[in-house]
């Protein structure tokens, strides 16, 4: 196989570029932080960002490596069972809720895990050149896969730092606030009609997906209007001040019951009463910004607030109909400002990638026709299909080139620990 | 209005003959009961009889009565309280999982309930021929959904029953078996191929459905196949002696999870290990008769079959599409015999209706363009839906006459109380 | 064995007379229940009235038929493990927290149950003087004991009625209150005091007692004073206007913990907010008395009020040591007025006996010397020994005739469920 | 006051050197540790090292400069509520399960506010001789109180350094194992006899105790018999081997409810099963060593094992009477290397002190007339006083210096982390 031209899309040199890419880009999201900040896992659902080092690396270790290597001799062997996240093919796996309590290997020892495998990949892809197409192109396949799976845990790695921070009284600081965020006119809401019709929905095409975005189907939309930006926190504050978190007629019956037993009454975050919120940010605490997208709400709260408005939200064909065929363009992760911005464009559609994930009324379920993956891959998302709701569009944690318009995120309707937000939309009359 | 004849379908003298029907119906059902049956709740998702005839009864006070009747006075002010199940619009509402404790009012007082609420319907019913014709079909209207209500509650009163007679060491009967189960050779799995198109879904015209089987919409199903009849007992029996319930890669995470938590390994009323399984039954245990349909499984265990069979489940479209325009007929409650039978018929499509409730792999959501009901009663489905997966078709403990293609049950993935079964689907080639 | 005189104190005629009251004492507590009043368990740690009938008949059946009747057969072999209430020795037993399933064997089952039973030990009991002294000794010894174990349940089956008949919004009333208990002058606290020395502290003697109240051992008490009466309503009142509840200075650790988990903010059954506290009693819902001893308090409540009362609760071997030599008088279960009385007497000590169980400091462990029985007796009481404390002295549903200075009763800090009060004392100067 | 000669036994010369040894003895102990394991809380009950090097601080900060230092600024205002235990009248404090969450102030910073205290702490010592004498000594009397509580604090370190290292799959390793344990033969048990009469019980005089082991009081203890050293490894594995783990009738009620529910099968720290037991230490995982005596057992287990051997626990006031007057001498914590050794002496009564804190039969309650300090320091035992067990004796991770024959430590039935072992005692004949 040529280094320049590789059937299938992934040329050899494209895939390596990817592969450096992604790993510094890890290593540059890390940067601000403090030996101790790697370690603790402030609830179950996070992760130490040690262990995320050291999980997207096993991940090449194990997938890439063990499968492909030549003479392939494991860096220790104990790291098969402390990096395992949730593959059960691969074998036993160390306790995620106890993944803050593994102290040993050190950071020190996990970097140079990260290094030797990373060295090992290079030299790998490196050589493919000499081996035939095929062979060559299930390896970069392989390798393409871990930068995107890097590239999620990427995102993690900033929601469970923030989670994290959020526990300490004294506000700890990722990145100061460095006054970029733009300032002017909120836009005002306005609803785009679409027509009913039949439309494709999913991915097609030669690009990397994952496997939950197809197959490509038919199906069929009927005529929607879909809200022009993001809800505002100052649009849900005057959902708080009207009581919203008081009222069960606004709440699935999940969902209020869920906000009694957690004691919710205004997103993950906010602090204090209406009229004086303050938000914790990757900044630090500061005031509520009330043009800034609300963010940190769980699908029952985005719920409740649009039957309270009067709207609802959008199903996930509906929102894949509407971004399909656009330029995927918003406030996505490329410094360390990691929080959402204000819609100041006076046109439609805005804030359609970026800022916030957008909950949506669709539960994530297979697509008709899926079919995972054989083997320990398979179980990369398909046994996660249960009780949980589609979120679509990323955020300002989300790695640019690693968002699409078929792009399928799915949580608990409960969990608010991402930068989830959502926008409105309503039926046609 | 006349009573031979009402504006949409409801005539006075049908609405008043099912109301007859259904109240006299429930009394068949408890028939068989002893005083304290009617008193316990064995798990918070059941209730005591007492309190499905005190609520039933309830709902007719509430909704049709208070809201209708001419200077109404109310049976007792604390029956408001004490049977609203979950209305927040009306008002206070016993603690759910506390129904057991409530030995007072008496069962004597429930009944004397019954029969006072009873008999002002009657009279309020008969009298609406002296009515304007609009706001007679609305009290028509009401107490035909009152009608439909109950029904649910008989299919609860039995399910209800099984399951606390279940935890008696004596093992209760509710009803002997009279011998009438049909035996004979079981119908081979055979597949029927539907082909891909458009489809409306949902329910249209003037006769009773909930609210949440309609609004009536398009819906593109792509080409499918649908196995002639449910899995049995003895198709069932071989996963679990294929280590079904300890393999992971066979399951979905959340149902794995769930299943390695409450030590399942078998259906729920199954006792025993493979080779010399016994069953629970409302005719107290009995050996596993391996031509009966699987019942009481969760949708984890009937999706983690499929997965082992090879299949999957039906989507909650395609089971509408196969059983749409067809007759409603199986084995339903008719007798105290209320238990699932064998296929013992040759042709294609058994057990449709009646049986087990199916599975589906669907999400109970809103149709699109669906909108509750205003006030209380807007309360009834919709609610409800987050988190839970759709069943089709009614059961042996389904009240004839309350089911219809279109009918959308709704339980959580892991419920397992319900006779509730699955048949297979697989896509075509 | 002659019947009038039987070595050891225990006459044929005495035991005979003794378990015909017992018994029909049981029968008259229950009688003013309604037939559901029998099933139900409000909480784990109580059981439902049918249940009580049962196991207090099963002990006689276990522990004296089948250990002494000649050619015993059971009434039903599925009794022993139904109504065994915690003796493994026994074999299997049905789970504590579903009592309340066991709707099976009905009510009537059960008093014919206890009709059979009580017949069969009535004709063992009279037919003992043919038997050999000492083999007749053991079967009345064991007889006694099943008398007094009987008492016992009487006490829980009122406050087991009392917690259920609480949790039902309908207040249901176990007997009117008939207007008897006195009034007139509370008594005014003093103390008295006693000196330091060597004390015989626990039972002596041949007269019946419980295992746990010997043996009779020497135990230096250092000098202290002791209330002359229960600490009242009125005074706990104070205690919580003071914000009692909120002040964790004056909690134990635990018991500030438990208040807070708990939501506790005044004593069991007591209702709205200082100035306007109404109480729930057997016969339904008043007036908080002011005069009346407080009840249903935990061990922690109590301790907490003396902490900020600036004294200490008692020892257990205090209270011995000040009810010692003294009449066994007081304000017992005679009638169906199942309720605790003001102090009215101007004299010292009024209350040791009757009305309120006394919370003491002591932990319930063994005495110096103590040895359980053998076999499954000796699970009677050891095996709790254990984070529970010892309280002292009856209460208002404690049987006359089986309460003694020695007694010994045991409960963990928190419950709050009996008739649990307390004293206060303190060091002396 | 003179530096060399104070009133009351304190003089400034001992107290500073004291203080010296023990902040020192902190710093040796943690040497061993990498940056990370000073961060992880493995659970609730443990604290992460950082945790302790700071509250330990903390401890000086507020209880001696806070109070006496003139013109006194805190350090850091946060580090009040962050390193707070449990001293209600200080203020708010930080969730006592999230101490692990704390990555910031960084172990650096601590180590700083450690410095910058002890240097205060010092210089406040160190001026005393020109202060009035009563008030130096209120001075010297707290800061020894706080290098007693740092030496509480440094068998904590160890022990909750011991179970984080034992939730790590690769076995992190304290301190390699020295080969310096003694071997020989083990010495066989034998009973010491102890007649019946008054003793004085608890601490006397002016050398330094803490609150609850006073005040000293008259006990009369009646004739018992106590085993000459601890149980052993060897000795608990014939339990195990018995099945004492599954037989109900060994076990107080509650202890045996633990076991079944926490899954109990052995010790904390054995794996394996009979025959092949090996056992964690800090010094990674290794052969179970026989003679060594057993530890890391809860109260419910020794309990339990007594009861099979048909011997009881000592109370606390047998245990004191017994080791009242010897000297106080055994396996401390002098090095790395803590673990507890075998008897090999042939003498009586071996092993008072040291290697193990023996479990007692007796509740953790107070003293007659005890009375906890005014002020914060009031709550350091007083309102632990319920529900806790007292063990007596020190152990292996117990500082030389510490330990006296009136010291009661404390900790749950159910505790089993702490180095907690036990010997037997029984009733004479």
């Amino acid at each position: 196989m040529q280094k320049e031209r590789a059937e299938g899309g992934l040329t050899i040199e494209a895939i390596a570029e990817r592969f450096e890419h992604v790993r510094a880009e890890t290593e540059r999201i890390v940067s601000p932080l403090q030996p101790a900040d790697f370690e603790a896992q402030s609830m179950p659902d996070c992760s130490p960002a040690k262990w995320h080092l050291a999980h997207t690396t096993w991940f090449f270790d194990v997938f890439v490596l063990a499968a492909f290597e030549p003479g392939y001799v494991e860096v220790d062997p104990a790291f098969k069972v402390l990096f395992n996240s949730y593959y059960t093919h691969v074998g036993e796996r160390h306790l995620r809720r106890e993944r803050g309590l593994l102290t040993r290997p050190s950071l020190d020892e996990v970097q140079r895990y990260r290094q030797i495998v990373e060295q090992r990949v290079r030299t790998l892809v490196d050589r493919l050149d000499q081996w035939p197409a095929a062979d060559a192109q299930r390896v970069l396949s392989r390798v393409l896969l871990g930068t995107h799976h890097e590239q999620q845990h990427q995102e993690l790695l900033l929601t469970d730092i923030k989670h994290l921070f959020s526990r300490n009284a004294i506000n700890p600081c990722y990145a100061p606030d460095d006054g970029t965020s733009p300032t002017g006119t909120l836009t005002p809401v306005t609803y785009t009609r679409f027509d009913s019709g039949l439309h494709q929905i999913g991915h097609a095409g030669q690009a990397f997906a994952f496997d939950n975005e197809g197959p490509r189907h038919t199906y069929h939309v009927a005529s929607f209007e879909l809200a022009n930006r993001l809800v505002t926190n100052g649009e849900f504050t005057e959902f708080v001040r009207d009581r919203g978190y008081q009222r069960p007629e606004l709440w699935l019956d999940e969902g209020f019951a869920t906000c009694q037993q957690l004691g919710w009454n205004a997103p993950l975050y906010w602090r204090g009463a209406p009229g004086e919120f303050r938000q914790f940010t990757l900044s630090g605490e500061r005031e509520l910004a009330p043009h800034e997208p609300v963010s940190h709400v769980s699908q029952f709260e985005a719920d409740a607030f649009a039957r309270w408005a009067g709207q609802r939200l959008p199903t996930e064909q509906e929102w894949e109909v509407a971004a399909s065929g656009r330029k995927v363009d918003g406030h996505f992760l490329r410094s360390h400002q990691v929080h959402p911005r204000p819609s100041l464009a006076s046109g439609a559609l805005d804030q359609l990638f970026g800022d916030c994930w957008e909950w949506t009324s669709s539960a994530y379920l297979p697509y008709p026709g899926y079919r995972p993956a054989t083997g320990a891959l398979g179980e990369y998302n398909g046994k996660f299909m249960s009780n949980q709701m589609v979120l679509r569009g990323g955020s300002c944690a989300t790695p640019l080139g690693h968002i699409r318009a078929t792009y399928r995120n799915f949580f608990r309707s409960a969990d608010r620990w991402q930068f989830s937000g959502f926008r409105l939309a309503r039926d046609t009359r």
